[in-house]
């Protein structure tokens, strides 16, 4: 097992195996993750808000009442108390009347984009995207040999006009993918008229939405707006979210709803994928559940949140050259920002890199062509001192940057 | 949502979805869950050896002392005090040299077939696999489109002139997969020299195997067997194992020990089909080696299951028609009986629920032809007097099924 010297041993890699050298998220996030540099590529919630303590008074007590039950094998559709406090939580929150056999748990959000590209994406199919859209979701789809097609959006999200195109010239899409509230990267969100005309589209051409929505209760400001799948009359919208920003990231719980064809196929697959979702944290979640106050602890996140966001524009405002645009969220993880004028936002990284700063470059956001000087920036995994400093010296990057080229 | 009704709404799945009325276990199982059968068709550990208290210890401590690393985002690969754990006991277990860049966490071994069969089967690819096999791994490799040739076993596992037969013919072979202990489901057991032989196989011919190994620790007869991977020198040998088996299946812990080049690329699939396994568990599990004699309390489990096995084995002596033959496993969780003479194994099982007992028939764990009267027995999970009840009315039943036969 231990590698001879010089000798590389040599596989034949499947065609969904991405390519040596493509992981540019991680080389960037290696890059950042120098203690010396104040980074704001993550993705994370903050830490400082993880209910431990409450978390560990539920545990105590699924081991007490329910201890054989979560340690032996479970359903692979889920533990029924748990979907069912799901169902409850999707009826009150979007308006999504559903029963059991709806919905599924999943090992986080991530699995339920991975089977419904497994389920729906033949390779050569095409999928259609917001430009940009949440990079995973890009990887999980081309695993399966999707063929992307972006659509355009604007400050209110994915172009219906545009989408309803796409459509048309491309009846061959199996699927299109959409993160309406305080998308990644962009932080945007789309009004209720567009998910109407969304869920109408989707009716009109047969072709299945797949609504990710993990940041939806993460709301500093403005008001909540129906799922798209609280539009949809004919079956055609699954919707998804997640335990992972409201409660814990690292219990991997996230969920799926919609017709319960879906649910039957994808729960053959689940069982292929992992036999089931870890039982320990699918009883805890439902116990904390019961015995906390969640709204008020989502309301604790997204203040903070709101906070950092505000100070992060505001840094924005006093340090970054007035040319630069960016977007303002009403709640979520991250907002996006395009530098204009700048040609490589790779070079643009590692310019910001030498100020010890850091984000993601939009490249790996984008299925096609990527806009250039775009990046995403993330609020809720810093603290405020280190946003102000961070923001200075991120103003200072880009103004050096635009200089220099000028 | 609610659905209409009488109307059915339509989806075009892809080809990696089974078609409808393919899950015959699925209705096995239900079939067999009717509380005044006894059932022998499930596969699961037995629940009155889990270790609870001790788990709660264990989980309050991670809580205390890693609480919020423990709720946060973690590492695809794992967390690395778990991947060192499973380093030393795959060392001392199995005397396979790793290192860290060697070894990575899954959610369940089911994950590690999974990885490795999205990772190496393109659609067409042939995939050789024991006759009969691990009914879930089938489907697995099914999902990505395999084409399986069988390989015959005798008493002592895959037959390895077959294999070399069926490398000769095939040169289009991606993967070897194999369960070398008290396999799933006939319970045998592979020699040191096949497996060696089986190394040099795959070495040869350039194929890469997967060694799966869930049951290897529960040796209740016999002496240990090396593990294929420890006859490697080409590093062509993934070795997977489990702690579902020894610790609690509720957690989907398992674990793939391979060359870096592997473990690197399953690692960027791992992250688009679940980000990474469970914080909580993998920190659990890790306090709970710090604080317990585990090799005592998988003896424990094994004393427990070569009792439940000898149980078993009296009753078929008893009770069996005389020319029924059946496996004497040394250690795991099955044995596999063959009853000459019958030529529906479906038809069997039906005759054998009217008697109110229960197995799982052979026909789902063969890739191609099924040998005919054949079925899987469960011991671990069954308390012994129904053990003794359940043999007798399963020996009724045969003795019933043959006579009508004549």
């Amino acid at each position: 097992m231990i590698r001879k010297q010089g000798v590389v041993i040599m596989f034949k890699f499947s065609k969904r195996v991405p390519a040596d050298g493509t992981d540019a998220v991680g080389a960037i996030l290696k890059a950042a993750a120098d203690p010396k540099i104040i980074s704001f590529a993550g993705g994370l919630p903050a830490p400082e808000l993880f209910p431990v303590e409450r978390m560990k008074k539920a545990t105590d007590k699924v081991y007490a009442e329910h201890g054989r039950q979560a340690l032996q094998y479970g359903a692979a559709k889920g533990v029924t108390e748990l979907r069912e406090l799901i169902l409850k939580r999707v009826k009150e929150k979007e308006n999504v009347e559903a029963s059991l056999e709806n919905v599924m748990v999943t090992t986080g959000s991530e699995q339920a984009i991975d089977l419904v590209g497994k389920a729906f994406v033949n390779p050569g199919d095409t999928v259609l995207v917001e430009e940009p859209t949440y990079l995973c979701a890009l990887d999980v789809f081309r695993s399966y040999g999707a063929n992307f097609v972006s659509v355009p959006m604007d400050e209110d999200g994915m172009k219906m006009d545009a989408l309803e195109e796409a459509l048309k010239q491309h009846p061959e899409t199996a699927l299109i993918y959409t993160v309406p509230n305080f998308q990644n990267p962009t932080g945007r969100t789309m009004p209720a008229d567009r998910r109407k005309k969304f869920a109408e589209l989707a009716a009109k051409y047969d072709v299945p939405v797949l609504e990710d929505n993990p940041y939806g209760d993460i709301r500093f400001a403005g008001q909540h707006v129906p799922s798209v799948k609280s539009f949809d009359r004919a079956g055609k919208v699954f919707y998804m979210s997640t335990f992972s920003k409201i409660l814990a990231p690292g219990f991997r719980l996230g969920w799926l709803v919609a017709d319960p064809k879906v649910i039957e196929k994808l729960t053959v697959l689940k069982q292929s994928a992992d036999l089931h979702t870890d039982n320990l944290v699918q009883y805890v979640v439902t116990e904390f559940f019961k015995e906390n106050d969640v709204d008020a602890h989502v309301k604790e996140i997204s203040n903070l949140y709101g906070k950092r966001k505000q100070l992060m524009i505001e840094g924005i405002k006093k340090y970054f050259p007035k040319n630069v645009k960016y977007t303002d969220p009403e709640g979520g993880m991250f907002l996006w920002v395009e530098v204009p004028g700048v040609n490589d936002t790779v070079e643009l990284f590692k310019q910001c890199l030498e100020h010890d700063v850091a984000f993601v470059p939009g490249d790996p956001f984008y299925a096609g062509k990527a806009q250039p000087g775009t990046f995403r920036l993330n609020y809720s995994n810093m603290q405020e001192d280190q946003i102000k400093v961070g923001l200075k010296r991120l103003g200072e990057a880009l103004t050096q940057a635009l200089e220099h080229k000028e």
